[in-house]
């Protein structure tokens, strides 16, 4: 009886194993600390479960719903989240007031909500409250100056109004003319990425069940770009990376965060990474990967890096040793600004950017950029060469966790040979613009609006940049040929000759 | 020796539990239901298990293969799947016969195989027969007119045969001259969407280990797309989503499915969602979600949408209350048709839009479009001012599952105002090119085979459409900006400007 | 008390099933075979595990690192990896010593290593030792001969450094001349596919903890391009598929790898699969199949192909019948080649395709191309008519095991139609630029560096050639219809005829 016992039982639990391994939706589900969620919040839950399910839904399968900060805090240190001292004061999980309830004194966006003071958006002021160094890190990087950097720099403004504003053409001169830029297309468009504004501008009311409830308008909202200009003041959006009400550090981890703004013609990470050999190794195996533990392994929980193991995530080998410390300043662990302005050039000292200005030997005056027509480097606002080595090293130091050191730096020497190689380029585009401009065939007082400068912007702002990122993250030969390449940079200046040359024969068949 | 066999016992199934969750792949396996299949189908399977054994394969594991439609119709609505009473009578699976065998006196390709008389093409007319309501939503949608719409209108037809048709070279003139439009190239492009015309135009044998069988050969088949005419007289294929012979749900749930045709640079659905914040959540996250259960339950299935979860599938809440019915009229849930055709405007009342006319005023006549070149709307074709705002606030409905009510009305506030400005940005394209024509320099007969209308073509087809399309779907940046959006809809102009110029000077140098 | 613990038992074994398979994150785990470690690898790992600890993980997960040689000989035949009788002599795993400590002799990056002589690269003739009929496959293809065929062939050598060569702008006539081309570049683009051709170059000293390693400098290195020349002059780089230190199968099935190189514009095989029914059942569905199964079962392992299945792999049909033989020469499965030199032709006899030339009527001279520029086509070097019939009852083969006999004959009938039209399209592309030639506009001593010559280019090279891919691998209408296919076809030949008129206009302008 015994024996038949055991062997029944020994074959209900194997079909039942095998049952349970095969096809079975592996649901994020977490035990949810239902005891340690704050009063305030489950008031929250007690409608938002049923207005916003969706949210609620998200939150709980999320780690927030599942910590305590205080104990949280405890972690030893290579496996902590949180990184202030505040933290210890928090004994319940992280919840809706938590988050929503911090600072409302602060919040322009703050707002009486059946007798509880929250505020709509959460800015990294707010999660500073637990996440302080991530947040300091952050807050002088280029992506918290985001959208200073385009709305504070002539260059950049005048720039971005030549592409997005409307435009109305005069029939007789055929000249196209720049109308208004309108704040929905630059959300849509520039700041969607650099981040927005975001104000209050009135109040409405929102019916729910025959309940009026009072809630702010937020003007040039939604928003989650990197720069934004939040309520309280604060800069940046940490849910451009770690999206709400989540904040997976998965998805944080995971290319496709990085791919919403880096992407094609004119920051092509993305794309390079997908056409390199990482990317090929991710896609095919990433199911076997792990993405979620603190500290992350390498070698062990993944085996080719993503976005975020290369430029900001904490890395220690399989022996414990620690690789790579953690950073939210995205640009500290690059040495080099691939993206040209109009050459590439070295990292800039600080996130604000729009105060970069170079004196410009051709046009005879400094202009807010960090590299002038004829290639003059600014100097003040840069790196210097002793910075670069450090990060270079740093960065190589990831690289040679899996690689050999020959094979390190001869991937970096040519990155080195390409960046010269593709200023070259596109300073031979940048002559024939002035050439353009001597012929009187266009306008310098605007570089931007006119056929033959918005090709010259092409071999900069997409091609050459496009090799340079093709080449520094190992190999999209596609990219760097044919696509957006060589072939596009060689293509673009007979291009602009021959646009140079019909026009002058244009030139007086119209009034101008 | 109790105590050692439970010992061991824990220790077998642990280790065993353990080996199964490790790198086992799930395939997807059901117990096929043997007793189940009908002698008719088990004659099928005796051969083709041999001859097109991917077939059976993929039949096997599909949901057809494991229901009975009589069961299936007695599950409670919300789960239910089948949708005529016809199906009751149903009590073996859905195998070969169950399907090919049906309505044969309807079908022209029906023909006599091994005593049966089946049919290749199964048509929506036969999915009918459990699937009623899904036949009748789709068969009055866009999608079922998709032949009609491009070869009765004679706009669209004039368009496409400018693209499609062979050329050749005048070499005295240059005039590019188009030639002929093969069956083949149709099939391969724009009707390999939109789906072509299926007719039987003989018979041949194909031979198997010695045995001729006697088949017929199908005129444009394969194809599989959402307008097919079928043999039968209906229109349409099921399979373009639910594709065979698994018919998976969880196939035609993700966004690849719709991607294979509605893709950059003219319809970039697929394009947006992969840079936008539900997009990257869904790649990085989709592994643990459930995209076969009925109904699709948000939050707890899906934590972000897919293209079928906002423009089909039926979802509930968690707390089982329905936030959209079903539908297979794609085009229902829509209240504005982003396509430039050539402006965007208001959704047609049916799916037959090769009827939509307008009168045109600068052409002084009516037009088989829905807009005219000044942006003059349809009156009477078009869904009124109340249906548009019954249809948004459904489709607002699903957002604000997850969204509150501000973020997701302040996003459509948005898209509203950049359909106005994409028009705007259209109109002075075309005004530019209506000046073209008053200098002569192009010939307004066929307003779609020169180059000057060819860049006129891109700026609403593809510039103005994706501007629109990344403002709708909740974000694509770059794609708005730069790779397909306001970058080119304004460098666009400047190009137009530049040819219209350079051909004035050209137009004494050849005889035309 | 008995049905206690019976109870418990199976209460907490049920307990732990469930939560072992939810969000486990399923490891790729092998135990590795310590015991069978060969001493000098040991030796090896004693200092890599530290100073390379990536490379170590990759390779102790691999299948290299788990299996003996020697047994792996005995597995049936349909089951075995390997195909050279020499492999018996291995009674240890495949570590670091067995591939890198090969043929020292052979190879001129071999290097003393602390008294072991190994060297760098690992190139098919050490892959040989286990893997001979793979090498021998590979080693006549066109993969193995990518470099000279780049390299040797007068005509693509021609093109590809009008592509890549730095530029400079003459400011007197705005002529584009050619300066050099760099090695780095050479290997970033297109040697980054084709392969590099590595050499010694000296020597340097790697600092690991203050030990002074001394290790080759090598040239044009890192590289994995298919035709790569090695140190030992041997061809071709395995690790371009099966890419280090885990040599996956199942990174080699799957199509992210081909997609390294075969990518749009230019031969964008991978963009068409993504676009195709296939690929949307892949996406969808990939994760329940099997890609590491030797052989590999179609219905079983997998429901639609990847690049390898059609291209490569050795497969059985659910009864074990052999479908396809496995081969590593990637053309032999292929009778059409549609990548357009200029016009698509019959696949070449033989690897080293720079040998192939055919006289050409225009230039009344033999041309090391295996079309001419009027559509002449090569006598000796391609194949015969039934070579081409063989093969392509060869693929189809492959196409019948899931699909009917008239929808695969129905699919390649279009598909030869398309390959005409597409080559119709080329030729009056050729003949505008043969009329520019005549006309005096532009100079064809080289046909590639001037802007109507590379409008040209664009016809065949990328939009006839995208055209084809589209067509042969079943379907990618949006690719074929309006993104790379008929409408830039179309509107290429209109834009030629423009810059023809506008550039008649110009020649008086500047000097030249």
């Amino acid at each position: 009886m015994q024996k038949y016992n055991n062997m029944s039982l020994i074959a209900i639990i194997l079909i039942f194993t095998v049952l349970a391994c095969i096809n079975m939706p592996s649901y994020e589900v977490k035990i949810s600390q239902e005891k340690k969620i704050s009063e305030k919040t489950k008031t929250c839950l007690g409608c938002h479960e049923r207005y916003t399910p969706g949210i609620v839904a998200d939150w709980k399968a999320s780690r927030h719903a599942n910590i305590v900060p205080a104990e949280a805090l405890k972690k030893p240190k290579l496996e902590r989240r949180v990184s202030s001292k505040k933290a210890a004061k928090y004994r319940t999980v992280v919840g809706c007031f938590e988050c929503h309830g911090l600072n409302p004194e602060k919040h322009s966006d703050t707002f009486d909500h059946f007798g509880f003071k929250i505020h709509i958006v959460v800015s990294p002021n707010d999660c500073r409250e637990c996440h302080e160094l991530e947040v300091e890190q952050y807050s002088e990087s280029k992506k918290a100056y985001a959208y200073d950097n385009l709305k504070k720099n002539p260059v950049y403004s005048m720039m971005y109004r030549a592409i997005i504003s409307l435009k109305s053409v005069d029939l007789d001169s055929l000249r196209v003319e720049q109308k208004n830029v309108s704040n929905s297309t630059e959300a849509e468009t520039c700041f969607s990425c650099h981040g927005t504004k975001i104000e209050v501008s009135g109040y409405t009311y929102v019916i729910k069940d025959g309940l009026r409830v009072k809630v702010p308008v937020l003007k040039n909202w939604p928003n989650h770009g990197v720069g934004r200009i939040n309520p309280d003041g604060s800069r940046g959006a940490c849910t451009s990376c770690h999206p709400r009400h989540s904040f997976s550090i998965e998805v944080a981890r995971k290319p496709y965060t990085c791919a919403q703004c880096h992407l094609d013609p004119d920051v092509p990470a993305w794309n390079v990474y997908k056409e390199s050999k990482h990317g090929n190794i991710y896609f095919s195996k990433e199911k076997y990967w792990n993405f979620k533990s603190v500290p992350w392994v390498l070698g062990r929980d993944i085996k080719t890096p993503t976005c975020a193991t290369c430029h900001a995530s904490l890395l220690v080998d399989e022996s414990g040793n620690i690789v790579a410390e953690r950073t939210h300043d995205f640009g500290s662990r690059l040495w080099i600004r691939l993206f040209g302005l109009t050459y590439a050039h070295p990292q800039p000292k600080h996130g604000a950017t729009y105060k970069i200005m170079v004196f410009d030997k051709t046009l005879n005056k400094n202009i807010s950029l960090p590299t002038g027509l004829k290639m003059e480097i600014s100097d003040k606002y840069l790196i210097t060469e002793e910075e670069m080595e450090r990060r270079a090293n740093a960065m190589k130091r990831i690289c040679k966790t899996c690689h050999a050191t020959e094979y390190v730096d001869r991937h970096f020497e040519r990155m080195h040979k390409t960046i010269k190689e593709t200023n070259k380029m596109t300073l031979e585009a940048t002559k024939l613009l002035l050439k353009a401009y001597e012929l009187g065939i266009a306008d310098p007082s605007n570089m931007f609006d006119e056929y033959i400068e918005q090709l010259w912007v092409q071999q900069w702002l997409f091609y050459a940049t496009t090799t340079r990122y093709a080449s520094a993250m190992t190999g999209a030969p596609d990219y760097q040929t044919f696509k957006l390449g060589w072939w596009e940079m060689t293509k673009n200046l007979e291009k602009m000759k021959f646009v140079i040359e019909a026009s002058l024969k244009n030139s007086s068949s119209l009034t101008k």
